[in-house]
């Protein structure tokens, strides 16, 4: 059936959003695909609907194609398996709860990891049930703090999650890689550029995790890459760690007076005056006080040393201490603990270690992995206006662990050895995980193995979020006109616009655009009597329809004009041609 | 791609779930269609999923012949909409309600009217811009205070929900008589049997109402209908008014002693006893004392005077005095309103009108329309084991309104004139709603019209519940080995079953599942291996594919079994005419 435009549910509209941020946003809302409802939450029009079905539908296709099989869950979920699996309390504010009428708790899922698992557990008892890779498109709930970007950051949005199920690890790298895979597969059908970087694990228990990222400078998520092909996220990027230095011959710290000197520029200032040599930032040892929350309330203080050139990196930090929330330590907390001189803080004084191993202060020291035994550094000293200089790792100080913190810097070492890396800027789209045996652990989900004896099934998470890749589509393809969306997803294939008040051209355009729809086209008939040939054609550069046929003053000689909307190329063709034109 | 069940997400449960209280809910857990996930709350298997994405694709469909444009709203959405039409507070514990981590109040959608309102009134401003139909498929929730049945009566379920815009009466019909017939092509094509009953429109607000409902004995609903073509569900029966009666010659109202008697059994076997006549609880008026909660959360107590052989139909007295909430009147209202004797109520005494006008309780006091003026009751004397004969309609007692809350019965006469009606359960499958201005009123949605006049639109609502059909057409479609679907619906179209042990029966299986799949039937191929024929037959049977072919014995001679669910024939045929067979 034809779409006629003079029927449709269709409204563009000549104003930007006022609370539009980026393009996407501001077109989807302007050409009528979605309609904002609540901060994140948003409404989708008929057009903005068709685009949705259509990424769907290639996701379900490689899905099928990867040997996974759709099911569904509700959003609304009771709290029982996400409080077995210590969710319940992790979330925070980031998940939705609420209660029935009889009390009980429930959530809407942000994710659905546990109920899978019960799933399979209530269904599955043999080591021949898997491998399993079970998946739904389904919509999901978050409470995101700053919810904005129209689609790219929502409180409610649609992904794709799939769950493998295995009882080996060799299973498991299996079915990992054919989720991978066709990720790779839908990304390329989407068309939609993507590189493929190490993630971070640790926040899901897992052992192994990628993400697929679309570089875009709107991106959240920092990423980076070397020319050899290491690719990773921050915070999964590792350092490498040079060796250490033997202690013999090195020269014992000295506190020497440094009046203020609280910040790292003001002390390196102040040691090249002072001081033989050329020093650097990096020669100083930056002390960073942090307070940590545990989830069972706890505030906990603990102390970074990093080099005086690299900050803590807030995405990293926060990896690195999760499921703890971190923030910087308060004046309160540097009240409680006298011993830290706040602008001269090191790890170490006159009487011996401050912080680290038999630390005076009981406060953890985690040190850059940059910090090892044998280096000398500048520090503070834990008296007001003093710091020490050559006081060396590992023979002064120690440390309580050593943690990836620090700021990722454009020409790092790859930790692969293929070379130093750029930095670049990108939004996560796909994200897959070998989630190990943490879920299947924490809801008992055990087969019997070829042996008959009990073991854990090992599992993999995919997520894939539809609606934000709809929307970086959207934000790749558009000019200052509007839209402009690649055949694979487009709402319908070709907007046939008949301009004029001549009724054979009206005529000719209904007729041309059955025979479309007839040869399998999904086709957009702007029918609208009295509206301008400009507001036709605007409205056509604004929907974003990558083939359009105008049929008006030709159509008295039967010539229509094909224009495509991405090159701007309009030509005349016989209108008996034209559907083999756009067939071809 | 032929679905392989060694590889397939099923398992088929030998035993019942111990909740099941229908066959679709035991039938749809046992098969592997639905998995539950909290009370009223379902996870949909493969096998549903499929299911239900075939009656979605029916009725899209006939939506789009309908002239209907699909879009989908969130099912959270924010309170404010909600507020302005009222619904916020008269759903009661019915919906859900949560707060963001703001603390602003959210709710899960029961229905959508209030955000189709505002979607409309944002993008249209004139007469020619209707009329619109717009509908969404979209899960729902409803608090439910006991969720049952499956998902028969569940707590989130999903609906075609369908909304109209017009400027004019007229138009409203149209597109209601539009929808109305869209309705009957959906039940049609999925087989289902359906009855349209008037319904009560009050509670939304509206003007006209009718339901579809399927007749069924585990039916919620109970209606009624004429041979002569009236239907209605008992909310919206009316009573048959009888003529009033002249007061002249009347006798006058006689109060005697009837000890004992609080029943209206024992009254009327006290009046036969003791006076000449032959007396029946028709002669007799019962009353009876109800006390109404208010949506602002005053109670107030209310009487209703019926004739004695009714009782007051619980579903008829809630949709009477809607919004507010209906129960009896407790031992404590009674206290509160010492003229009213228990057992012995009436509305006179001998001092004068105790209920309606003048009366000395205050109490609103309503009546059955039977009750017409010059009708004579025996009734309660408000003193103790006293009651009153020969009081007369209109002329002893008024009523401060009359009521439509008695019981229907078999045999009543239908209000059209059309005879005696019927009584039977059905359950309601689809529902169709003119609501008038109610929620455009409460919105703002107005629309100039020809004159350049702001007109307010009139909206009709059409809800079909997508995931109660399922259940009915399972309900309707079983017998005692599992299910058997319209094949209009059937997850598969075909289901290859390979038996015994011989290589060449599991060849032949494939090719032909792959023939069948090239010919574009839907294949189910039970390639298990080591699994019984008796299992594999009593999963298909379970499972309930309406076509069976089964590859067995036969296959080393070219031969297979053609199986037919529903009737149980079976038929050897050639294995090369089987595609062509079930083709035909």
């Amino acid at each position: 059936m034809v779409t006629r435009l003079s029927h449709y549910f269709l409204r563009t509209l000549r104003e930007d959003p006022a609370d539009a941020e980026v393009p996407s946003h501001r077109l989807l809302v302007r050409a009528g695909y979605i309609r904002r409802q609540a901060p994140g939450v948003f409404a989708w029009l008929p057009l903005g609907l068709r685009v949705k079905a259509k990424i769907e539908a290639i996701i379900r296709d490689e899905m099928a194609n990867a040997g996974a099989y759709e099911v569904h869950f509700p959003a609304l979920l009771p709290r029982e398996p996400y409080e077995l699996s210590g969710r319940w309390e992790e979330y925070g504010d980031g998940m939705f709860r609420l209660k029935d009428r009889k009390g009980a708790d429930y959530l809407l899922a942000p994710t659905h990891e546990e109920v899978f698992t019960l799933l399979v557990k209530d269904l599955y008892n043999s080591y021949k049930d898997l491998p399993l890779t079970i998946y739904q498109i389904q919509d999901k709930y978050r409470d995101e703090a700053r919810p904005r970007a129209g689609l790219l950051r929502g409180r409610e949005f649609t992904m794709k999650d799939a769950y493998s199920f295995d009882a080996s690890d060799a299973g498991l790298d299996a079915s990992y890689q054919a989720q991978r895979d066709a990720y790779e597969r839908i990304f390329r059908r989407l068309g939609l550029e993507y590189v493929i970087v190490a993630a971070d694990a640790g926040a899901m228990g897992g052992s192994k995790s990628e993400e697929f990222l679309h570089p875009t400078d709107i991106g959240e998520d920092t990423f980076v890459r070397s020319e050899g092909g290491y690719a990773a996220n921050v915070e999964a990027f590792t350092t490498v760690v040079p060796e250490p230095i033997a202690f013999d011959g090195l020269a014992e710290p000295v506190i020497f007076d440094s009046p203020n000197t609280p910040t790292i520029q003001t002390l390196v200032d102040h040691a090249n005056a002072t001081m033989d040599g050329d020093y650097t930032a990096a020669d100083t040892l930056k002390n960073v006080v942090l307070a940590l929350t545990h989830l069972d309330g706890t505030r906990e203080v603990v102390a970074v040393g990093l080099p005086g050139d690299r900050d803590v990196d807030d995405k990293r930090v926060e990896v690195a201490f999760a499921p703890a929330a971190v923030e910087p330590a308060t004046a309160e907390d540097f009240e409680r603990n006298p011993l830290l001189v706040k602008g001269y803080i090191g790890p170490w004084s006159e009487t011996g270690p401050i912080l680290g191993e038999e630390s005076a202060t009981g406060i953890r020291y985690f040190l850059d992995p940059r910090v090892v035994d044998g280096t000398s550094w500048i520090t503070g000293a834990n008296i007001d206006e003093k710091h020490v200089h050559s006081l060396v790792a590992g023979r002064d100080f120690t440390a309580d662990g050593f943690i990836e913190v620090a700021t990722v810097r454009e020409g790092d070492p790859a930790p692969d050895g293929s070379g130093p890396v750029r930095l670049a800027r990108g939004m996560e789209i796909g994200h897959v995980f070998q989630l190990g045996r943490k879920y299947a652990e924490a809801l008992g989900l055990k087969v019997l193995d070829e042996n008959g004896k009990l073991v854990t099934v090992t599992m993999g998470s995919y997520g894939i979020g539809v609606t934000r890749i709809l929307a970086n589509i959207a934000e790749l393809n558009n000019d200052d006109k509007g839209l402009i969306w690649p055949a694979s997803v487009a709402p319908f294939d070709v907007h046939v616009v008949a301009t004029g008040r001549d009724a054979a051209a009206f005529e000719l355009a209904a007729s041309l655009s059955a025979d479309l729809e007839a040869s399998g086209f999904d086709v957009l008939y702007d029918d609208r009597p009295k509206v301008s040939p400009g507001v036709k054609f605007g409205d056509a550069e604004l929907v974003g329809v990558p083939r359009i046929v105008i049929v008006g003053r030709g159509a008295a000689d039967g010539e229509v004009e094909l224009w495509d909307r991405r090159t701007g190329d309009r030509q005349v063709v016989p209108a008996a041609e034209a559907v083999a034109r756009l067939t071809a």
